[in-house]
């Protein structure tokens, strides 16, 4: 079974996002699930076999929800936003990318900005990995319908397997549609 | 990584069903596209990594489908149906152990009766695999009114990650219900 097709990597799309906790640190619960998930199960000590490639998307219209208590009197206080942002993005990246990096992971990763949907089958599209892995909150009907899905609309559009990773009823914090 | 938590095997149960297209020998165009993707994506040449597990479901009142031409007399005529359709079981399930043997991946298979979307659950919640892999025909919306789909199923109601592989549309016999 070794050379041939084997010899190139299994590519893997790991959606990932941040957290909505207020002062909770950089990745949200359910990305850091579906990212372990996905060491444990499936690389596991076989790191030469996989790629793993982190996608990031900015929701552009929820810029500046950090901001609420931010006086913006010129347009110079909107570039300090953005430049925030960016940076949230790129520690956000940063985490699973110093994570591949200590267990020897080959990876990449990169920020996209629009709607998270759109933007992941767009990025399905375009980068064509084996499989995507998206994690998800594990809400019930009720809940889902004021949040939205972005895992359900994966599984149905992406041109590609989806495999999504349920956040576990213990990890959920105490509004279920925090993450 | 190795030891540990990394000396378990990753185990994936695989659900496996039989060709609908008469004469077609045993296993469906999506069940094997499913089994071949996670052997190609998943397991690679880790096979000491992961075991698979088969669950084949036998449709109860499917039963006989293939005898609409014979003759029932007595309730032996009966007993050499279900003789049959065990064998028919039986022949699907060793196409997939005797494809593992080949490469040497360690495998389980058995055979369950039932309605397959209750019966996958029940063996999911029995079993507990770390997740679980389902082949799908890839049906349109008009199309999956009228033949279900198991894979959508156990995607939202399995008690573990599920991700389902659909058929290539190159893989598609001229009826697309068929598989």
């Amino acid at each position: 079974m070794e050379g041939g097709a084997e010899s190139v990597a299994t590519r893997i799309m790991v959606g990932v996002n941040e957290s909505t906790i207020k002062g909770y640190p950089h990745a949200s619960i359910s990305s850091k699930g579906a990212f372990e998930w996905t060491l444990k199960k499936i690389v596991r000590s076989n790191t030469s076999s996989f790629k793993l490639l982190f996608l990031h998307v900015q929701v552009t219209d929820e810029d500046g929800f950090d901001d609420m208590d931010s006086i913006y009197a010129s347009p110079d206080d909107f570039k300090t936003m953005n430049r925030r942002n960016k940076i949230r993005g790129l520690h956000l990246l940063e985490y699973f990318v110093h994570r591949c990096h200590e267990i020897g992971a080959p990876c990449e990763a990169w920020i996209k900005k629009g709607d998270p949907k759109e933007v992941i089958l767009h990025e399905v599209k375009r980068v064509q990995p084996d499989f995507l892995v998206v994690g998800s909150r594990g809400l019930g009907p009720f809940q889902k319908v004021f949040v939205g899905t972005v895992s359900e609309f994966c599984v149905k559009h992406a041109d590609c397997p989806v495999i999504t990773i349920k956040r576990k009823p213990g990890e959920a914090p105490q509004d279920p549609a925090d993450d």
